[in-house]
């Protein structure tokens, strides 16, 4: 067992005996999941916003505590786990901070980081922003699994004062989940999802305006599906993305414009040459990522 | 067996004994191996730029016959398939034209059709434009498979001259090979492409060039996979559909900028009512598409 030791506390991945969620949709469900099935001794409690989520989280033995107050659930958590929509984050965050114990390790779970990690920056010893990236186009508890988190990227965004040993404790249980963790600047990683998670679903929304037609329709095939899948996100997803992430995602739609405008030109002077040169160099830049 | 009546001559499904290939790659090879899965009785024969791909098809009993000279290869058949590149389908179509019996149907493979079909007009009792569209981001024969062709749509585009029990065969023959045959304008099929195939190929093509630093590769998921899977198809290919269909091509790029410009617009003023609306739209049309 790998041991941390931080501010005079020795953290390991085992020392999650208590994990508290607040929300449990798709992601939040997912990993309440994942972490019943490696740490089978563990107490998962949650508070969700609609009581069904919460019933039937319960009864399918997600969970197993659903204390009445902010201040139970979240009173002798080791790990608090925020599942929310990401514009309920901060808020409590603020909120639970003096409710929970010193030792206690809370992170949250949406998909931009800067605009939530400067807000926090007063309660860094024990929050640590954090993006798991799994998904699916299904959105709720019905729809989570802990397959989803198979081999997938959770980044951290910690800050200079994090408590190394908290960040590392909390970084190994992912791993121990299956992810593979990783830390990173938070305005580094926001620019980083713009390139490959907002804006290639914001490519699919504006190409899926392209096939608005019955002939169109009737023609698209699987490689069609497979460009458009993740335009099957929940709109209320992309419009929390544009919201949380604004500045990255004007900056790479221009990107992509001009990209697009780029290969138009090509393909307008008749420079085919330079157009396979541009064909080949995307393909190499995907072999280097999935390969 | 459903028979039809052409021009004094009865067609249908089984009068395909004798079918010829020009060119064997990926999409020629798949065919070949499906018509051989569906008809065990039919006689297939081949000739390929490269002899190792003739040997391997031989070799694996994909065709039968390897007639040395394109006379040899055509003269007898039923069905004539030329799956070559797109560039040498009209030189092929009319050489071997008056090489073949009166009887016989020549299709081509290429994935856009108004120039083909316009060259070829005056071949219109033997030559129907065909585009089957199913692929994969892998070619050559040994990638071939009759599990590709399964529920693919395959686009005919006839003249108004086309003799009615050869299209109605010919579409039959596809049915029977698992795919979803049909027919419309070479000009209509050619904007639909542009718009369901040929796009978002240069839309992941331009993606993909947003991600070319180590974060973003190292931040990748299966999101970013499925959205640039179709960027993997051989360059070539992307060259070849900018030649051909380039003024649909332009046209859509275009579109496409134009759509990204929007949803920049709407982010920019902060109009996120309205950017819900316009991602909930592309979603619905997403799902009338596979739903």
């Amino acid at each position: 067992m790998r041991l941390f030791l931080s501010a005079g506390i020795l953290y390991n991945v085992h020392m999650f005996q208590k994990i508290a969620f607040i929300g449990l949709g798709l992601i939040g469900g997912s990993l309440a999941r994942a972490a019943r099935e490696k740490f089978p001794s563990v107490w998962i409690s949650a508070k969700t916003a609609s009581s069904k989520t919460l019933a039937y989280a319960y009864d399918n033995g997600i969970i197993q505590g659903t204390p009445g107050s902010l201040a139970e659930l979240v009173g002798d958590a080791d790990l608090i786990i925020l599942a929310t929509p990401i514009e309920l984050i901060t808020a409590y965050v603020k909120q639970i901070y003096p409710l929970t114990k010193p030792g206690a390790i809370i992170i949250d779970t949406a998909s931009t980081k800067q605009q939530i990690v400067t807000e926090l920056k007063k309660y860094s010893d024990k929050f640590i922003g954090c993006h798991p990236m799994f998904g699916s186009e299904k959105t709720g508890i019905a729809n989570s699994s802990a397959a989803l988190l198979h081999g997938t990227r959770v980044a951290f965004t910690p800050y200079k004062n994090t408590p190394r040993g908290k960040l590392l404790a909390v970084m190994q249980f992912f791993k121990r989940l299956g992810c593979r963790p990783c830390k990173l600047g938070a305005k580094e990683h926001d620019a980083a999802v713009a390139s490959i998670s907002h804006i290639p679903y914001f490519g699919a929304v504006a190409l899926l305006q392209l096939a608005d037609d019955a002939t169109k329709a009737a023609l698209a095939s699987t490689g069609f599906q497979s460009c458009t899948r993740v335009a099957e996100s929940d709109p209320l997803w992309g419009v929390e993305v544009a919201r949380s992430n604004r500045k990255e995602v004007l900056r790479h739609l221009k990107k992509l414009q001009r990209e697009l405008s780029w290969i138009e030109q090509l393909i307008g002077r008749g420079d085919y040459k330079g157009l396979k040169e541009y064909l080949e160099f995307s393909r190499q830049i995907r072999r280097g990522i999935y390969r």
